[in-house]
C-alpha cells in the first residue's frame, strides 16, 4: 500500500463531473434509455466510487432523459457519500436487507423503456435480475458506449499510467535480488509480490515467474520449479495503484549465459518489439501494428511460435480496449494506451517476451516503461 | 503469501473428481440441458481450476448428455493441463485469438438445447455472447444448482475453512501491535494488510479499520481520520487461503477506556451474538437465527440500530448462501458455514460488531473463531 496523501494530489482531475453528462449525451447518440452501472472500471470511471461487487446491488442508473441516481444497499450508503460520488450532486438512495433494488430501480425509470445497457462485467444473476424487472425492455452492453470514452485517455489518466509504470520498473529493476538458481519460480514471485506492493500499487495483479520451458506457455503462472544456471525466465508482473490505474511490463532475464539458440530468438523479438513501439502513430490501424512485429519474427522463421496478439489497452483495467489483434482495423489515436508484447515460444524448450506499455501521442508513440529492453543476464 | 508444500498437502480431497458428476446429475433434475462455467468459485469448486475472468472466454462445458469439456484460450492451455483439471481427463480445447469461442460451444452442444445455466458471476458480456450463439435456449442461473452443492461443506472444506479462521485469529491477537492513539485508521490497516498476507493468506480481500464515529458505518473501509484516546475501533477483516477458503472475523477494540455507552451497547451485542452461536443447529431457519440475536437487541432498545442481517454463507467466496437474513425460510443443516456478526450502530458517535464464523454440526455449531469476545482494551 502506498501513501495515499501524496497520491490523492497527484491524482487531481482523474475523474472529472463532466464524465457522466458525457457518458448520458453517448447513450443518447446509441439509443438507449439508460446505462446501469454496477460496482467495476465503468463505474469508477464514471463517479470515482470505488465499491466492490457483490451480492446486494449497487448500481449507478444514467438515464437518458432524467437525473443519473445511484441506488446502494443501505449499510452502504454512508461510504458512498464519504466518496468522490458524494461530491457529485447526485441522488443516492439506500434500499433495507429485504427490498427488491431491481424492482426499485425499474418503478424509478420512465415508462415505456426499451433499451438498456450494462456494464459488460456486470453479474450475471445481476441482468438477469434487470431482465426480470424490465420485461419489456432489450438489454445491450453499455461497453460499446463507454468503451469510447475510456479508450481515449486523459492527460491526467496519462500521468496516473506513467507513475504506475515508473513503479513497476523499479520493481523490475530490482530482479537481481530476486532471481537466482537454486530459488523456486513461487519463492521469486512471493518476493516480487511483496516488492510490488512496497512499490506504490495496493493490489498485486498478477505475478509470471517462467523458468526455462515453462516460459514457452505465456500464462503459465509460476511453479515449484527450481530456477537453474542457463535458464531464460519471463517475468510478467503487474498491480494496480492507489488511484485506480494498472501497471504491466515483462522482461525476460537470463539466469547465467543462456544457450546461443536463446539469444538468437531473442534478437528477433527485440528487433519485432522496438519496431512495434517506433511504428505507434495516430492513424496507424491495430492489426497494422500487430503485423509490424508479426511480420518480422515470421521473416526470422518464428511465425508459428508468436501465438497471441500483440497487446492490450489499459488503464482502469489490464485488458481493455483497445486490442492490438490481427482483424481489428480500428486506427489508434492520440491518448490511447495499450501493451507492445510480442513473445515467441518454443514447447520444451524456453521462451520470451518483452512487454511496455506505449501511449498514442498527437505523432507518435511514448513507451511509459523505461526499463532496458537487451536481455539481462543475471549471475548465474 | 504461504508456503504451498504443506498447504498442498492439507489440502488434499478439496476438490475431488466426483463433483463434475454430481453437478450433472443436479442440472438433470433442475431440466436443464447444460451448465456454462466461467472462471471464478463455480469453476475452481468443479474442477479445482484456478482461473481469472478475463476479456477472453474460458467455460467449463457440463452437458447432462454427454461429456464435459473445457474451452480456453490456446495461450491458457498448457496452464489448465497443468492445473487439477489436468487430472479429470475431460478434453480441454484452447481457440486461436481470431476464433468465436461461443459459436465454437454452440456447435459443440447437443442439437435442440432448450434451457443453459450460466455461473451466476458470469459477465454479461459472457452472457449475451452466449444468447447470440444460442438464440432458441433460454439463459438460467446455475446458482441454483450449485448452491446446494456448494453450501453443504464436506470435512476437507470445513477443515479449510478451520485453517482461514485460525488465521485471521492471530491477525487479530497482534491488533495491539498495530492499533494505537495517533495513528490513522489507513496506517494501521496497512500494517493489518501486511500481516493477512504473512499469515497463511494470498491475497487481503478487505480490511475495515473503523475508528470512533466511523464505527458507525458498518463498511466504511478506511480513512485519514487520527484514532484518539477513548476510541471504540471496529476490525473487520479478511483474506483468501492458498487453497481457496475465506477467512472473515471482526473484533471491537476499544483504545483507552471507551465512554460508558459503549460498555452497555457492546454488552448487549456481546450477548445477543452468544447467543445467536449457540443458537446453531440442525434445523433452525436463517430468519430464525436473525432473530435470536435481532431480539435481545431490540429488547435492549437498539432494535433500530442494527440495520443488517446476521450474516453471510462462507467458503470459496467471502459472502455465498446461506445468508442468515429475514425472510429466508432455509433451515440449517450440517456442513453449513457462515458468518454470525450482529452489530450496533449509533451515528455520530461509535458503532460495535462481533464476528465469528460458524458450522453447523451434527447437533450444534461449531465456531471457527477463536479469539476471545470480551471488550478488547488496549493501551490508550
Amino acid at each position: 500500500m502506498t501513501d495515499s496523501s501524496a497520491s490523492a494530489a497527484d491524482s487531481a482531475g482523474l475523474y472529472p463531473a463532466e464524465r457522466l453528462e458525457l457518458a448520458r449525451k453517448a447513450a443518447a447518440g446509441a439509443g438507449l434509455d439508460a446505462l446501469l452501472i454496477s460496482p467495476g472500471a465503468d463505474l469508477r470511471y464514471l463517479t470515482g466510487y470505488q465499491a466492490l461487487p457483490l451480492e446486494r446491488l449497487t448500481c449507478l442508473v444514467v438515464p437518458t432523459e432524467g437525473d443519473a441516481f445511484l441506488v446502494v444497499p443501505a449499510l452502504e450508503r454512508p461510504a458512498a457519500l464519504a466518496s468522490p460520488v458524494g461530491d457529485l450532486g447526485i441522488d443516492i438512495t439506500g434500499f433495507a436487507e429485504t427490498d427488491n433494488a431491481y424492482e426499485l430501480i425499474a418503478g424509478r425509470l420512465p415508462a415505456g423503456v426499451r433499451r438498456v445497457a450494462v456494464d459488460n462485467h456486470m453479474w450475471a444473476e445481476k441482468l438477469l435480475a434487470f431482465t426480470a424487472a424490465l420485461p419489456r425492455a432489450e438489454a445491450v452492453l453499455a461497453g460499446e458506449v463507454l468503451q469510447e470514452l475510456r479508450m481515449r485517455k486523459s492527460p491526467a489518466e496519462v500521468a496516473a499510467l506513467r507513475r504506475a509504470g515508473a513503479a513497476i520498473d523499479r520493481v523490475h529493476r530490482r530482479m537481481g535480488e530476486w532471481l537466482r538458481p537454486g530459488r523456486t519460480e513461487r519463492e521469486v514471485a512471493r518476493d516480487i509480490a511483496d516488492a510490488i506492493l512496497a512499490t506504490d500499487h495496493v493490489t498485486v495483479d498478477f505475478v509470471i515467474v517462467a523458468s526455462g520451458p515453462n516460459g514457452a506457455s505465456p500464462h503459465h503462472e509460476v511453479s515449484d520449479r527450481v530456477v537453474r544456471t542457463g535458464d531464460p525466465v519471463v517475468v510478467d508482473i503487474g498491480g494496480t495503484t492507489e488511484d485506480g490505474y494498472c501497471s504491466d511490463s515483462t522482461r525476460t532475464y537470463a539466469v547465467g549465459e543462456p544457450h546461443p539458440d536463446f539469444r538468437e530468438l531473442y534478437d528477433v523479438l527485440q528487433r519485432a518489439q522496438h519496431a512495434q513501439v517506433e511504428a505507434v502513430r495516430p492513424g496507424i490501424t491495430a492489426e497494422a501494428l500487430d503485423a509490424v512485429g508479426r511480420d518480422i519474427i515470421a521473416g526470422a522463421g518464428y511465425g508459428e511460435h508468436f501465438i497471441h496478439r500483440t497487446g492490450h489497452g489499459i488503464g482502469l483495467e489490464t485488458h481493455e480496449e483497445p486490442y492490438i489483434v490481427a482483424g481489428s482495423e480500428r486506427p489508434l489515436e492520440p491518448g490511447m494506451a495499450f501493451s507492445i508484447e510480442p513473445g515467441i515460444y518454443l514447447p520444451g524448450r524456453f521462451g520470451a517476451r518483452i512487454e511496455d506499455i506505449a501511449v498514442c501521442t498527437e505523432n507518435s508513440g511514448e513507451r511509459l516503461n523505461l526499463t532496458g529492453r537487451d536481455l539481462v543476464v543475471l549471475p548465474g
